[in-house]
């Protein structure tokens, strides 16, 4: 018999310089064109077994002209009911619940690297002491106000700064693990 | 006849992963010790002809075992009367009024480089369009609530990377130019 495989939950994100993932009306024009250069987005969704969004992120990623996550098991967080029938291609499923149970579920599924992705949820996740890594990308503009990424916590954090670097176009993106 | 020397305004500061350079009550005792390993902040200072700061972090640092700008000249931004008997070797003048009139008084005395701190002063420059260079150094922690270093905007800041370094303890520096 073997032990059951830890999850590892992350965060890969794009931030303003002042820490806002969208505008206040949920536009995402202030990010480069195509998410910009390669800055390790494709590597980071390969190792991941399911993505994990709340209904805000689902509803915002909906409007784009493709569904983003490609044939890639997405979990959508929600009480109430959603309407998958516009989903073009998508493997989507509805889940509700804490952020362990969630995790929980997940694993009993064989999903042990989870990707956290939206405002809310992260902020859910982080309060729950439930991420192990964050990866932030932040892109060199001052946007005043909008939806932020970070939220109140229980106590604070302490990371481990992995790894930062930065890109022609300006962004710099630093990794961090969370200590436990 | 010359023409008159240009002013640069120049933010150095330090903040937490989540974008605070305080805790609500004021309290620093997230940022590392003594300041961290050295990351330019000598070489900055003195660079520096004057620094603005604003009544809060007056009292901040009048706090302080030791008066932290050396002899540094130092202008506090007030409207109201300000006790300047506790300093105690610091060359501390009071002045108010507009950002802009700030920097014009302070080209007048020949202070061409100007190092604004504090979280409310930094965003009136900033607001004002007067800020010209930004270091930012990141602390790996976060800590959920606090003073922002930044705040509303009447527009977009658009700015360029200039460089960005991380240190052993894990505090990583980005310095940016606002793109005009």
């Amino acid at each position: 018999m073997t032990a059951p495989q830890p999850t590892t939950v992350s965060i890969f994100i794009g931030t303003s310089l002042d820490g806002f993932i969208a505008r206040p009306n949920g536009a995402l024009d202030f990010l480069p064109p195509d998410g910009g250069e390669p800055h390790g987005y494709n590597e980071f969704i390969a190792s991941v077994d399911a993505l994990v969004i709340g209904r805000n992120t689902f509803e915002t990623v909906l409007a784009f002209p493709k569904w983003p996550y490609g044939k890639k098991r997405v979990i959508v967080l929600s009480g109430k009911p959603l309407d998958f029938s516009k989903v073009r291609g998508g493997a989507v499923e509805q889940m509700s619940g804490t952020p362990a149970e969630i995790v929980g579920k997940l694993a009993a599924t064989g999903a042990h690297h989870l990707y956290v992705d939206g405002g809310i949820t992260i902020q859910r996740f982080l309060r729950a002491g439930l991420v192990h890594r964050l990866v932030i990308t932040r892109v060199p503009v001052l946007i005043g106000e909008g939806v932020p990424l970070f939220g109140t916590l229980p106590q604070d954090i302490r990371l481990h700064h992995v790894s930062t670097q930065h890109y022609p176009s300006g962004l710099v993106k630093s990794e961090y693990e969370v200590i436990r």
